[in-house]
């Protein structure tokens, strides 16, 4: 399993309710690939939403995406961590 | 408090060594600005390195950064989260 941070941009001034209905529709299939999508954040003022999940591959997590219909080429494999 | 995710470019090929090397130099410092980073990701194919992070303000945030020698104006505040 690897972890994933994607980014979706364009979403300036988007709200928690657009978030959250993004959110499950991609939790709502993420089993079919083994994907699991743990938080999404939202900077309304950039525009900017980052997705973090973690699964068995980028295609597995892009496939997840195109079908909740909010596709993104922009996806970063987190294979270093530090707390 | 607010929560930031903020972003360093060029780190292609970096190593956990050396991410958990510069962590370290926030962690030292970043009480004095009342800030906390809980997390850093390498992508080191991307060379991209990402900072979860809460605290009192993006320019509080920035100047641990500069202090600790990796200032970056890449700061993103995810005033939207959901799980």
């Amino acid at each position: 399993m690897a972890r994933f941070l994607d980014v979706h941009t364009g979403f300036v001034g988007g709200t928690v309710q657009q978030l959250q209905a993004a959110h499950e529709r991609d939790i709502a299939i993420e089993k079919d690939e083994g994907m699991h999508f743990e938080r999404a954040w939202l900077d309304p003022e950039a525009g900017k939403i980052f997705c973090l999940s973690y699964g068995p591959s980028r295609e597995a997590l892009m496939r997840i995406h195109e079908r909740a219909g909010h596709p993104t080429a922009e996806v970063y494999e987190l294979s270093i961590e530090v707390i």
